[in-house]
Parts: structure tokens; C-alpha cells; sequence
């Protein structure tokens, strides 16, 4: 397998774009991408969507984003692994260019998620669980989430202050990001006195229903170097692992194990440990999240995720900075873009062009994208070269 | 890149199975490629699907299928292209396995359609072809294929008993497969007395709505040959190619270049020319669908693709024998499982295991899965070795 580096990244704003069609999205990030890694051809494309069926009644999504794109007959796939989609995306992109059988390949995700009003968005993000044994029965997202928070403060003794000091951390970097969709800073006090939508868990506790997308260009690491215009950022290791759709599948509720299988993965094949980690994009889409993922990527010691943001330790200043783009919590998160969006921030940080929300000498960023409650993780490790 | 080889296929019968969910038909199709394989492990799977979104509200369906195949967390990539969706399944298991990450991977497709009701179900295929300037508007795909169907009749002097022909010959080849949903014999007569459904198109001479799986486990040709417990087939070329969902947006309705695109790229790869196919599955969502699909594939001269079926070109003991199965008319057409079903029938005639259907001494065969009006298309060539 040939190594393989991005040379180009682009992104629209992530929020409520009504005046922006699914179409839309995908042509503004993929031209940007395609314009910053300034190449005049594309070989191949994979577009991660979640469900573009029920959002907005378009199936056959890669086909139309090549025509709209003005890429013509390329091969064009969709992949789709409910909200891992776009960090499925990068990796089946990573396949292509490593096997040989293409050369500049685009990499991109997309949801466009507003269209729905909020019961059908929220029956449609269901669908990533197991529908015939949870969303059937009544269960949502907020609600499956909610359980493993639960079960994470009965067992380690997590708190909602903390829970909240997730949140706070993350709207404090998407404060300093003009991607994002929510520019402004909370408290914990705020996040407490929120609604509560699935005890624990409070409306600011969780991510919001966003459109927008992503894009990466992927190729040869050796070709990278000749004609990459900015600095290439290799991919230094892969990982996606699976799990059970259905929670009551799962042995522990704290537990995520597609992540730390897919971290594992991702490490082993870059040849680090997660200490020598400068910067992690996480999914976020509840705070809990957060939590039980640095933990399942080594970043924090199992138990002691609930106390990183509230300690700094995950700050943007912190000894392990997390979601410096603000996260899916105040970025936003249009499902199938995410997991692009995360690796636009990380080689965003890796080139030093993040501006205010700069993370000093960062040459080494993971990025960690979750399907349904745990379904699957994506992981990818990306190297300044 | 390494060689690839096919080394187990299993598919459920096709047609309104109501008894059997859409992982019930996963894991039925699964669990007899890998005991037909022998394999005591699968790496990583690949599940194409056009809509299980739309049909039984199930996204994050790969994930899905490897917990209940009893994979546990390998990678499970789901791919959409549309009606070529399960071709897609196929060539991205190719590229996988081509490029070394994994040895062996197992390559699916399936769809449950009968779930919802003939509008629904109109509907949800309809977010094949473009929503916005397409679908939204009210037209559906008999509606679209008849108008490919009027300009090829205009341009070649193709008559609907020639359509009418193609049907015939794919019930008399399905009428011998047991795994096919319609398995009688129908006349020229017989269609051209059924119902119109969108001029010159009768109900005959469309493809059902059906429900099914069909799956293939693919590894590098080396280990086939030391592992398989059958005749290993392998991938010698695979095509993929996009083109407009719409058809407003192609220069001529009588072509479907992405098939002619796909199909140069597979048979260049597999250094042949059509006329070293021996046996062809093609694509006949509609009977005009077959008869332009065998023109750009070359097996016949454009515009002659009309009278192949009437003359006996194409039939099962004629010089090009396409769809021995029964094409998506006869055997059935669950969108996602097609391309795969495809590869079934094909390695099942190579292997010389296709009873009163079988065509003789048939060492080379070609698959060829279109997505919505031709906006993709995915071309295998197979070979004996």
C-alpha cells in the first residue's frame, strides 16, 4: 500500500442555510477543496451522507455531487455509516489512493438536515439505531445517550457540572471559529439551567441539527510532495471498527468499544500512542460522548473523562486539546459531514492556519468519528510532514 | 495492486418475502457465501443498499449486518449507488482486498421494498433520479425509461414486439432458476396485452418490486487458489462511471454512456474485447434498459440492440446469451441486491453449477448494474481460472 497524504480541504458554514440546497453544499465544498489543493483533475470521489432519503428525498447522491461538481463521468460512491459516514468517507478515499487504482481523489460529507421539521429530523437520526429493537419501541438519540450517562455517573461518579463543562469548553473554541454554527459562549450555569431533554442530559448538552459539508483531497504521498501548494498532511493511520446498533447488545453502558478498537487500529498503523497525540477532533454529538471517547482513545485514564474539560486538561490550551473547531456541539452537525469536518480542523491546526484558535507546535492531530450510540468509529491519524 | 478472486457466493430467493425482515435476508445471504467459501473469519464487509432508509427506516446498516452475522467489530462499509448499489458493494470489496489492507471480505447487497405500499414505493425509487429538477416534477422511472424507450424506437425503428421479446426470453431462462421470483413463461402476446404503464411500456416489460440478498466473499487470487473450496472466479476487470441523474442534462436519450464508460475501463483492465464474453448479466430494470445496455457494451452495433432477443442473439444457447438468470425482469429487482445477485448468477455458470439453465463451456462473463436512468453503472469481468 502506498502512503497517502491531503493536499486539499474546503468547508461551508455549518448551521440553518436555508438558502443552500444539498447540492449546494456539496458544490461549495468540493470546489474549495479542489481550489486549495490545486489540482486540474479528479480520478475518483466518495461522498458520506447519512440519509439524504429522509432528509430530503434524494438517493444516488455521488453520481449527482461528480455532474454538479463538473467532474463528469468519474467514479462516485456514496458511503454511509449513520453519523461516521463522512470519517468513512476519508478512509474508503485512503483505499483507493493506497491500492494504487486511482491518484487524486476527493473526499467529501454532506447532510442537509433543516428541511425536516423537528420530529421527523429526530425519526430520521433514529434510524441509526436498531429499529426493530430501540426506535421502534419510542427510544431516540437524546435518550439512548442519556443512559450511558447515566450509567456513567452511577459507576465513576460523573456529574452534570462536568457534563456541562463539556459543553462550555467546546462553545469557548467554536466562539473563535467562522465555520461554525454557534459563535457563542456559555457557562455552566447556562447548560444547567437549559431544558432537559433526556434526563441527564440538558438541551445544551447536545449538538445541534445543522446542514453543511466537507471536503478533503487525497493523494500519493510522494506526489503530495511535488505538487501539493500547501504543506501535505500525511495519513498516518486508518481505523473504523463496528459494533452492535442496540445498546442492550452491549456488555457495559460506559463502554464504547468501536472507538478504542478503531483507536487501536488507527495507532498501531501510524506507529503512536495516544500521548503523542497534539490535538483530537472527537464526536461529540452529547457531552457524554466526549467523555466516554477520550477515554476509549487513551487520551484520559478510564473514569476520569468526565472531569477533562472542568480540569483544562482537554482545553485548547490544555496538556490534550479537544474539538479546538468547537465540536459538534457549537460547530454544528449535519451528520455526514462531520467526520470531513474533523479532519478539515485538524489539518486546518497541523498547517497553522487556525487563527485565533491556533494550537501551538501541533504536528500530530486524531480525529475519532462515532455511528448511532457506537455502531462504529472511524479513526484517522494525520502527520505534518 | 493484487489479483482478486471470488471464492463464495450465497443469495436468498427473490420476491415478496414477507415472512423475512431486511437482516433476516442479510444474514441468510451472508452466512452461504462465507459456509460456500469455507472461510473461518471475514476481515471486513461491504452491504449495498439503495434505500433502507426509505423502505423500513433502517440507516447504519452495515454495522447492522456484521453484529448479526456474528462478524463482531470488523470494518462494515455500506455503499449506495442507486439500483447499482450491490455492484458497487462488489468493487469496493475488489479495492479493499486489490490494495492489501484485508485478505478476506465479504461483498453484499440487499433490499426490503415490499414494506411499503406501490406509491411509497414508486416514490422512494423515484430519489433515484434527480428531486429537484426530476422527481419533484412527478416523473418516476417507468416514466423516464419510457422516454428512452420512444427515442430509441424513433431513431432505430425498435418496435414494442421487440421489447416485448426481451421479456420473453428472461422469464423462459427465469422459469429455470429457483431462486428467481417469477418462474412462467410469458408470450409476446401476453405482454403486449398487459397493462400500459407509461407508453410504450406494458407492465411486462418492467422489473417487479421484490425483496433480497445476494452476497460473494472475495480474497487475493493467491490465497483462492489455495484455500477455495470451489473453482475460484477471478475479478479481472472491474468499471465504474457516473453520468447526470437527469435526463435533461445528456446529450442523446438512446445512449447510457456511463455503461459504455464502465464497461471500456473493466474490459481494458481485463485485457478483452466483447467478444470474448462468453455469458453477460445486464441490467433490464425496463426491456429497453437491456436493449440499449448490450449496445453500449458492445455485444451487439448501436441500434441493433432491439431484435437481439427476437433473433435469439442473446438467448441462453445463442452466440451472446444475457441474463441466463432471468434478469431483474424474471428473477426479480431488489435494487440494492441486484449487481451482487448478478455476480451470483455469473460465478454460479462459471462454475458449471447452473443446472437446466446452464450455458456450455462458459469461461468469461460479464456483470453490468445500472444506477436510476444510467446517472452510474458498474461493470465486472469474470473470469474462470
Amino acid at each position: 500500500m502506498r502512503d497517502v497524504a491531503i493536499i486539499g480541504i474546503g468547508m461551508t458554514r455549518f448551521g440553518e442555510l436555508w438558502e443552500k440546497s444539498l447540492r449546494d453544499l456539496m458544490v461549495e465544498a468540493g470546489l474549495q477543496a479542489i481550489a486549495d489543493a490545486g489540482v486540474d483533475h479528479v480520478d475518483s470521489m466518495y461522498v458520506g451522507c447519512m440519509s439524504s432519503g429522509l432528509f430530503v428525498e434524494q438517493e444516488h447522491l455521488a453520481s449527482l455531487a461528480s455532474d454538479f461538481l463538473g467532474l463528469g463521468p468519474i467514479p462516485a460512491t456514496r458511503v454511509e455509516s449513520a453519523c461516521a459516514s463522512g470519517g468513512l468517507a476519508v478512509r474508503s478515499a485512503f483505499i483507493e489512493v493506497a491500492s494504487g487504482l486511482s491518484e487524486v481523489v476527493l473526499a467529501m460529507g454532506v447532510e442537509k438536515m433543516t428541511d425536516l421539521a423537528g420530529d421527523a429530523c429526530t425519526a430520521a437520526l433514529a434510524t441509526a439505531a436498531d429499529q426493530d429493537y430501540e426506535s421502534f419501541h419510542g427510544v431516540t438519540f437524546p435518550g439512548l445517550y442519556a443512559m450511558i450517562a447515566r450509567a456513567h455517573m452511577e459507576r465513576y461518579g460523573t456529574t452534570s457540572e462536568q457534563l456541562a463543562a463539556t459543553a462550555v469548553k467546546n462553545h469557548a473554541n467554536g466562539a473563535l471559529n467562522p465555520l461554525a454554527q454557534f459563535r457563542n459562549r456559555i457557562t455552566v450555569g447556562d447548560v444547567l439551567d437549559s431544558m432537559m431533554v433526556a434526563d441527564p442530559l440538558h438541551v445544551l448538552d447536545c449538538s445541534p441539527v445543522s446542514d453543511g459539508a466537507a471536503a478533503a483531497v487525497l493523494c500519493p504521498l510522494e506526489r503530495a510532495k511535488k505538487i501539493a501548494k500547501k504543506a501535505p498532511v500525511r495519513i498516518a493511520g486508518v481505523g473504523h471498527a463496528t459494533d452492535s446498533l442496540a445498546l442492550y447488545r452491549r456488555a457495559d453502558l460506559t463502554r464504547l468499544p468501536a472507538v478504542e478498537r478503531s483507536a487501536q487500529i488507527a495507532l498501531r498503523m501510524a506507529k503512536r500512542k495516544p500521548s503523542d497525540i497534539h490535538l483530537a477532533e472527537v464526536h461529540d454529538c452529547f457531552t457524554i460522548a466526549e467523555v466516554c471517547a477520550i477515554e476509549e482513545l487513551g487520551l484520559v485514564p478510564r473514569g476520569q473523562g468526565g472531569d477533562a474539560a472542568r480540569s483544562g486538561l482537554t482545553a485548547r490550551n490544555g496538556r490534550s486539546p479537544v474539538n479546538t473547531s468547537g465540536g459538534l456541539k457549537s460547530k454544528g452537525h449535519p451528520v455526514g459531514a462531520t467526520g470531513v469536518a474533523q479532519i478539515h480542523e485538524v489539518v486546518t491546526q497541523l498547517r497553522g492556519e487556525a487563527g485565533e484558535r491556533q494550537v501551538r507546535n501541533a504536528r500530530i492531530g486524531l480525529t475519532q468519528n462515532m455511528g448511532g450510540s457506537g455502531g462504529s468509529s472511524v479513526v484517522h491519524v494525520l502527520e505534518l510532514i
